[in-house]
């Protein structure tokens, strides 16, 4: 099964057909970035009803059942995800409630520092905070998927550290490739790996510098890193996101908390939306990575882990372990 | 089935304790009156905690299929109830997240207006507003059950003629009896009648008048409504509170909207904390109302429909007809 770790941007009917043409099992959305539990919760009703509207495309998938049985279906899987913690404004209960509500992955933090930790935009990293640990416990007792993409260095290693349950690393790419905030340290990758954790390979240029301008370079990177950390650890984290504006990205890299241009991933230089690479510019491209993955020396079993059988493994290991709770 | 339609005050161990003793299959709970959605997901995840820690005890019912399980255990099965729609903060889309939170039964209003239409304490009664029909449509759809004990006399009429489903009066008495604003007119209690709705009679002296002063009081009074509207259409909503001290009445009655002392189903003359009858001044006691009916003069079936089987019934018709959703 094809899985994708993280993808952002607009979702429509033409991203969902997107998705089908792809072949994609599941994909873990963006509910948001900034959102507060008010707005966090009408982000996620506003999913039910583009579930509702297309039904015949999408369904969200609340366990690795629910993935694998809308998967067979012919139809994608949504996991959903929040980029930011931010949403469960500072109450430990609220993981909970929005575990309920349907909210699967949830990044501790979004470039900037919260009550949780450390973010990859901000110098010194605290580490992770207290309230960020019962957060972590919180999350590992109710089956929700901890990602540290956008979280900085220290607060990464706290958090690989502090969690029961193997963490992931939806969408970013090693340090060792390209020396970027956003991406992860040789560190950080193998401690992810010794718990059973597993990094989403994207193809931002912004974060994979030209690694990623052909298939084939993007594949031979995986292989590279699968020779360092092993082909268990290793999935796609796209991060696609269709439909982005330049309003869109201020709002992502600004949010409220900042009226200067802030430029996240990007730079002075690279300031505004780049173009994915032509080979990957939007999800219905994502199936030709497993022949490109064959090319680059994969058997077909190593083939599938990385294509979403990883994905699937940690899971159904995060989501599927929670006590079952009574259906909302 | 003993169910009681509806208990205020606050729930601890020992409320636990008596509605056990009380022999409660069910009990509809009051989870806040003045909550906004993010006090109202607090409320709801403080009851997440409250089920964990007295599991033995208590648990909370989604679906009819839940309470009779829960039941059939030896326990006593919550629904959760809000007395007020404000928690959805104006958001129709905040039906279905607080539906997937586990809210099964919402009151439109308390006492005073609100964007769903007029209360029982307010004068002139606007009628169910336009946004009100919506949360209406809303809440048949996803399947919670429509309150009307504290709503106004033409807004009642109205969300009775605007639901799809049966509604419910969960803790009032007929005016017809005792000429109080929290009471329902006989026009109101037909209507709800011939709809399929349920009033739970409550024993609330405020609202009782001397009619509650012994069970077989009570008890007359129930087979005088019999004759009326007919035993399918009467249930106990005692609106028993427990631990309710004189902040906690100034909570309930002002809320955060007056500064002025307001009186709720008080008055100057009676303004504080009343006393409930002596037969019936906790949960426990409720389990003496079987054998009131019976030497009132009904059958066994009547009994068995008024202590439980009619709310029974309406739980069936609107909480498990909605769409089957995914375990949240």
């Amino acid at each position: 099964m094809l899985i994708d770790g993280l993808q952002c941007g607009t979702f429509n009917r033409t991203v969902f057909e997107e998705l089908r043409a792809g072949g994609l099992g599941c994909v873990t959305n963006t509910i948001g970035f900034w959102d507060d539990a008010v707005e966090g919760m009408q982000s996620i009703a506003d999913w039910y009803a583009l579930e509702r509207d297309n039904g015949d495309l999408v369904e969200i998938a609340y366990t690795t059942a629910d993935i694998e049985r809308i998967a067979d279906s012919g139809r994608t899987a949504i996991l959903l995800g929040s980029q930011n913690s931010r949403l469960i404004d500072d109450r430990l209960d609220f993981v909970e409630t929005f575990h309920r509500l349907g909210l699967r992955v949830m990044q501790l933090t979004y470039n900037i520092q919260n009550t949780v930790g450390g973010a990859c935009c901000e110098q010194p990293d605290s580490g992770l905070s207290r309230f960020g640990r019962h957060v972590i416990a919180e999350m590992n007792r109710v089956g929700m998927l901890v990602d540290l993409s956008h979280v900085g260095e220290r607060t990464c290693l706290d958090a690989i550290d502090a969690s029961a349950q193997p963490v992931a690393v939806t969408h970013s790419y090693p340090r060792e490739f390209v020396d970027h905030p956003r991406n992860k340290s040789a560190q950080v990758l193998d401690a992810l790996a010794a718990r059973g954790g597993v990094i989403g390979l994207s193809v931002y240029p912004n974060i994979t510098g030209d690694h990623a301008a052909t298939l084939e370079d993007w594949c031979q990177l995986v292989a590279r890193l699968a020779e360092r950390i092993g082909v268990a650890h290793i999935g796609i984290g796209s991060d696609l996101g269709r439909f982005i504006a330049e309003q869109d990205l201020a709002w992502m890299r600004q949010g409220r908390w900042s009226r200067e241009t802030e430029y996240g991933a990007g730079s002075p230089q690279a300031p505004g939306v780049v173009d994915d690479p032509d080979w990957c510019n939007n999800a219905s491209q994502l199936s030709s990575i497993a022949a490109g993955l064959e090319r680059a020396g994969f058997s077909g079993d190593e083939v599938e882990e990385i294509c979403g059988g990883n994905w699937l493994r940690v899971y159904r290991q995060v989501l599927d372990s929670a006590p079952q709770q009574a259906a909302g």
